[in-house]
């Protein structure tokens, strides 16, 4: 979640930074999607990450939603562990050069960010409800919600389609 | 997953790659949890951290003897999602001075890390069964059954007492 600029003191506080460091982590997954989105060859999993480029935009708008409601104005905090995930992201995404092999890293790599996503913001509607903020908490379920059903199609395509042609056009004859 | 020594040209370059990733990723939370041990207030969560940390040390032994399964020599190799979570989580440890924020704060740490690990275990079983390796996928649905229980714990704890502690502490009279 970066480094504070000021301590944290009460749940409050934490549900705020962390608010911060979820709308900091949507606006990396907005750069980074466009670049998967060039890399991927399975029609379906390109047309997947253009998909979820489209939510992730509601998402954000839904973040200032969430803000405004809590009386704060939207801001990002640094997140290194979003920056660690896309880094990885961008590293397979250079090293493999076989079409179908690169669609199975990239499905692994937007899984990783998935799960980042479902973590905070899971983390973020107990703290809501916690601090008698259920108004937000179900605003921000919406978008669990979401992340959820893409981590489930991500799933699926691993589990079917684009490891299978992996393995088909990389195992020997 | 760190910077690749060879490109990756088959499923199987992949698969014994993330192998290496969340074996780095799995000693780099061994020298976390007594970190995290230390600083929770809540016995329960004192002994949940304690627990994994044993349960850490036996998926490390696991994948291990997936290595040597598959033909491998375990070896690490740098995995920056994993630094960025654990970066995170030491930055947060180190920003709440309230005992009852900060098990709720530990609590999200955990959580986070719980989900890395979750998501690359699950890419490295269907990859494993792609493979036709069921043998190494029955070895690493082992550990993610237990990472998914260590997960529904700390949101049982995230939901319930931690929180509530945090936000009768920390919240005006």
């Amino acid at each position: 979640m970066g480094l504070f600029s000021k301590d944290i003191a009460m749940l409050d506080d934490l549900f705020v930074h962390t608010l911060q460091d979820i709308y900091y982590a949507e606006h990396q997954i907005t750069k980074a999607l466009p670049k998967m989105i060039d890399k991927a060859s399975n029609p379906q999993l390109k047309q997947g990450f253009e998909t979820h480029l489209r939510e992730t935009e509601g998402q954000i708008a839904r973040l200032e939603r969430v803000f405004e409601m809590h009386g704060e104005k939207p801001k990002q905090v640094d997140c290194p562990a979003i920056d660690g995930i896309i880094k990885e992201a961008n590293e397979i995404a250079g090293d493999v050069a076989d079409k179908a092999v690169l669609d199975a890293a990239l499905i692994a790599a937007a899984q990783a960010v998935e799960h980042y996503e479902i973590t905070r913001y899971g983390t973020l509607i107990a703290w809501a409800k916690q601090l008698g903020r259920d108004d937000c908490a179900a605003v921000l379920a919406e978008t669990l919600a979401e992340e959820k059903s893409t981590d489930e199609k991500l799933t699926q395509m691993a589990e079917t389609g684009a490891n299978a042609r992996a393995e088909q056009v990389t195992e020997p004859a």
